[in-house]
């Protein structure tokens, strides 16, 4: 399983019953949170998260809206006796101000929390499954979108033409990632022969709060299996998106279609907006493949 | 009007769709907001509280959730181009971690932002209406109540007497104030003969998270209209809330009922209970008049 989950699919202003930014990602038996507004633990309450299974939390930018709920997070986990250690990816700004916050209410966590500053090319995870890098977008304030790329998934073995040649099963998981069988007379069947390339790795990239930017975010959003772009505004306010550094649906459509990606993901809905169909119809205009993000819903990452 | 309306009325941990601390005080036209836990803006949006009208927040302490929705609320004031001051009074630790907050988002608020660091004997607020002062509890850190204590009310004119004793209309808001009556003639006309005193001043004492300490509190709160107190346990857990510096549902009874007031109201429940109502009858077996602080309910203070 690989799929995001929204929490909060609204701007600064919390309005409607839409919530700040947060979204989490499901890969296999990991969560990550990505962005942390106001509200998100009573989210994930409401939409039955296991947030023990979060041990990554990546802050994009350090407005409000995409980080106040942070500290009521990371205090619910130390009341809920968590021993899992946690790790922050964020501006370097925030960790004095968490620091600050556990001080004044003399908090002692009883979980590590290990903090890590984003700097340009920053690898932030990488293990056997899963590389996350940030990249910078341009916002009002220092700002990072966050792309996870699955690594190459193994191949699959064709059991008729493995067993043919000859091969033993216990080989299988060294054909599985990509070896050659060398017999035992000496003579070599090439891992092709006997597997069929597995399914295509996966990626998601989060583009958090963003300035339409096409060129930039373009090129590191390439190919990839699903996006989430801001779409702060519809198209006839995109002279107040740009003053604002933000986009508006159609921009955000344009991006997905050029960079060739499966599906497009928008959120980050101006408050004064109540209705977001505008929105899809926008989006869909340009690029069919578009879903909005709707709190409580979960959307798969690639096949 | 003299009232309050729950806007959170759970411990640190939001369960049972129970939110942490907030409250809002309505006197007259003027609103105050006592404490400000994660949400209290959306719970502002649910319950139509008119926000604008806000010129006073009061924090005990500074436990997360107690403070945690007011990086948020101030944010969102700015947002809606509030222009109005407003006042802030709290632990003096709380400055610099909404200054801090400010400068990361590079935020400058487009109304005035007073903030006053509480005090023993601080007197809050002070106007023609109404006193406010701050006491202290004890609590794991630093931690203050709240007394909202109405001015003197004028005192009422009994018309057919004032008449027959010749007093002309345009002294009436004088004898309302107290003032006795000089006739041209010399001779004088007592106040207390044509009036009699006006509906009693009220007062209404929020007394924060506090291990139990009836004398302490039971000075503050002797004869209140309407306390609220806190009961973050039932009776059998006396042991824990002691440890925890949190009081019981029977403790906050005790003291409302040898203080004397007429009103209690107990919240501040602890997530390992989804049903409240032990709450209400543990207290109301001690103290009759008591009311479970219910989100969205709004509870007069005096008459």
């Amino acid at each position: 399983m690989f799929a995001v989950t929204v929490l909060g699919n609204n701007s600064a202003l919390p309005m409607h019953d839409r919530h700040p930014t947060a979204q989490v990602l499901t890969y296999k038996e990991q969560l990550f949170l990505i962005d942390c507004g106001e509200g998100t633990q009573m989210q994930m309450n409401a939409f039955k998260i296991r947030r023990s299974r979060i041990g990554h939390i990546f802050i994009s930018h350090l407005h409000g809206d995409h980080y106040f709920g942070l500290f009521g997070l990371l205090n619910s986990y130390g009341l809920n006796g968590r021993r899992d250690p946690l790790h922050i990816h964020a501006p370097a700004a925030l960790e004095p101000l968490l620091k600050l916050s556990f001080d004044v209410a003399d908090v002692n966590l009883p979980y590590a929390l290990h903090f890590h500053a984003i700097r340009q090319g920053s690898v932030l995870l990488d293990d056997e499954n899963l590389m996350v890098t940030a990249f910078p977008v341009t916002h009002r304030i220092e700002c990072w979108g966050f792309l996870f790329r699955e690594k190459p998934r193994p191949r699959k073995v064709i059991p008729e033409k493995a067993r043919e040649a000859g091969i033993p099963q216990a080989f299988y998981p060294q054909l599985k990632a990509g070896s050659d069988y060398r017999h035992k007379e000496g003579h070599i069947t090439l891992n092709e022969e006997v597997t069929e390339p597995g399914p295509a790795a996966r990626s998601y990239a989060y583009c958090a709060d963003t300035l339409y930017e096409p060129q930039k975010i373009g090129e590191v959003v390439k190919n990839c299996s699903m996006i989430y772009h801001e779409a702060t505004y519809l198209e006839d306010q995109q002279e107040k998106a740009a003053a604002r550094y933000h986009s508006t649906a159609a921009q955000a459509a344009r991006i997905a279609a050029d960079a060739g990606v499966n599906k497009l993901l928008i959120g980050h809905f101006s408050s004064r907006y109540t209705d977001l169909q505008p929105f899809l119809e926008e989006s869909r205009s340009i690029f069919s493949a578009t879903d909005l993000a709707i709190e409580g819903t979960t959307y798969l990452v690639g096949k």
